[in-house]
């Protein structure tokens, strides 16, 4: 019988994620796995917490990464925080925000939705009007569309959700890492993020964190938590505290990679790493621009690690990634919903976000137009 | 600042999970990150499909990992199966049992339990008289309840639960890859197993399996999934089909380790796992009975891969096993619930079940009598 892993080469990914991982997380990986409660892993994940709170800038004492993936740390989110019938604002400008609305209903809440044009932001006078109108339990954004490439300005909104008195609720897996994340300055309560965009670990964890108001929410809840896999009342305990109570036995080599991928942009210095993705961002447009194609999303809005360019007519979005991914070892993301064949998605994300990669990338890209 | 990792030594673990990784497991961890829509990735999927029927012993075709730990693998079968105010029963002897009663009833169904004494195993009879007074939407049961040891009597009382009509759920997570597991042959409708067992990977995913009554009661829900990260209806369609839809981003690496984990059973031979597993836990016992231990469960019903064993009067649970951790590097599991200080849990699972370990570990706990 032939083993399929054997003769996997080393892609350069550059699509929406995962991205390209780094030596130093594969060496992470394979450490001995040790027990979820022997005294080493304890030290280890409490590194983690102190990592994630270093790069996500809070004090929350609940910050945990979830095991599962970035949509896991959606799931979690909404489910400690929703009861049947609260009154939940989505702010939509792409598929990672009808995703969120999708989970809120799911779960029982009152869901609005804040509807803004795919490629554009979401723009705060208009959450501010409509804020106005109504009061919420919970708004929810997301912070880097990862379906269009549109930065969302949480600051502004985190403002005005603060005067409504919801609770505040991001989506940032895919900007964690990338570009700075404030989490108490922008008065964000809920954040997840992910471990497969600009951290370059392989996906499987997602970091979560709560401000206190939003622990106060949760411990103040009606009824348990309908997930315990997810319940973070019980998760606190196995991730904080003198005594550590098992819930569910943690992915520990996954963890290690996340514990890796921390300790590497602090050592690089996160205010270097967000630079980094912007100057390499600015590098691969100009290259895009030189090629004859056009973004998608206006300049102030764009994202440094998500990149959406537009299909040029006569050119077959299929064949082009194809050619990438089986000749060059390249891999691009197609587009999403209404985008789906009128834009690539350009990941530049954490390890893959190098000037080699992007003259590679837009070598191959010269050669398919 | 130093590397946690660094300094990380192999560690005999033969607690109740996660086990000795093998050699095999720890390079495929590490194997290049391909994308989740790669088609060699898709091509790993397939197999890793095939794998799990050919382990579990079963020809559903919706056999997935789950991307979560066993326990995520637990929730994913209650929040699939079930809709609020269904009748559920879970035949409790141990933690785990207690565990899907708290599943199912935060999901909102109405639970009975029917309880057997702990160190013991579900009374068929017991079960029959009970079945005979009331009709189920699904009965639960745990295969191997490692917080005890005891084997459950699988097949027979899938044969009452038939009689019932109910849907027949069973926790695998400790018997996969250590014992025999019937699927099909023993009427079981959903089933969910884990990898930190007898498999021997990192804790990370939870393979799950649905027979066509389970998928027919999903697809027949008058209620969307309360669950969107772990909907199956939606999760099938990035499992299957000649166009793979995106769901959420899989953990690829966890899933090459998993891949080769089965490729390394299969290799071996099911059966002869299985035997290896029984051959060393009767080399365990025979071991510890001569030290003058005595089992908590009774030879009839005792699990090959966790063995419960009574801690002597005067021996200190927590000084011993702490010494087998830092002068042995050696894990060993302690009790939990009433069992908590009065049994130690040893495991012999997977890469762990060999007789050089045990000889290890009897020499260690020898020392400490």
């Amino acid at each position: 019988m032939s083993n399929l892993l054997e003769n996997l080469n080393e892609m350069l990914l550059m699509g929406p994620g995962p991205s390209t991982v780094s030596p130093t997380i594969y060496e992470a990986l394979h450490r001995p796995t040790l027990g979820h409660l022997d005294p080493r892993f304890i030290e280890i994940m409490d590194t983690i917490k102190i990592q994630l709170q270093t790069i996500l800038n809070t004090k929350n004492d609940l910050t945990v990464p979830m095991s599962g993936t970035g949509s896991a740390g959606m799931e979690t989110c909404f489910v400690n925080l929703i009861e049947s019938g609260d009154n939940v604002l989505v702010l939509i400008n792409g598929v990672f925000g009808i995703r969120m609305q999708d989970v809120a209903t799911r779960l029982g809440a009152n869901v609005d939705s804040l509807e803004f044009d795919w490629g554009t932001p979401v723009i705060p006078e208009a959450v501010k009007l409509h804020l106005a109108k109504k009061k919420y339990d919970l708004v929810a954004v997301v912070h880097a569309e990862t379906s269009t490439g549109v930065a969302n300005p949480i600051a502004s909104i985190g403002e005005l959700v603060k005067e409504n008195g919801a609770l505040f609720l991001v989506d940032a897996v895919t900007s964690v890492g990338g570009m700075p994340v404030e989490m108490d300055n922008w008065g964000i309560d809920a954040l997840y993020s992910g471990t497969q965009k600009c951290l370059s670990c392989p996906p499987g964890l997602s970091p979560v964190s709560f401000s206190p108001k939003a622990v106060e929410k949760l411990t103040n809840r009606k009824s348990k938590v309908p997930n315990w896999y997810l319940d973070l009342s019980l998760i606190a305990n196995y991730w904080s505290g003198s005594t550590r109570v098992y819930h569910h036995t943690a992915p520990i080599n996954m963890l290690y990679g996340l514990y890796q991928a921390l300790f590497d942009v602090i050592e690089e210095g996160v205010e270097n790493v967000h630079s980094r993705h912007k100057k390499y961002h600015e590098y691969l447009v100009d290259g895009l621009e030189k090629l004859g194609l056009e973004m998608l999303v206006n300049k102030p809005y764009r994202l440094p690690m998500l990149n959406a360019v537009k299909i040029p007519e006569g050119i077959n979005d299929g064949d082009v990634r194809a050619t990438l991914l089986n000749d060059y070892n390249i891999e691009i993301g197609g587009g999403l919903g209404v985008f789906a064949g009128k834009v690539w998605r350009i990941g530049l994300m954490g390890h893959s976000a190098y000037e080699k990669n992007i003259d590679k990338l837009l070598g191959a890209i010269k050669n398919q137009l």
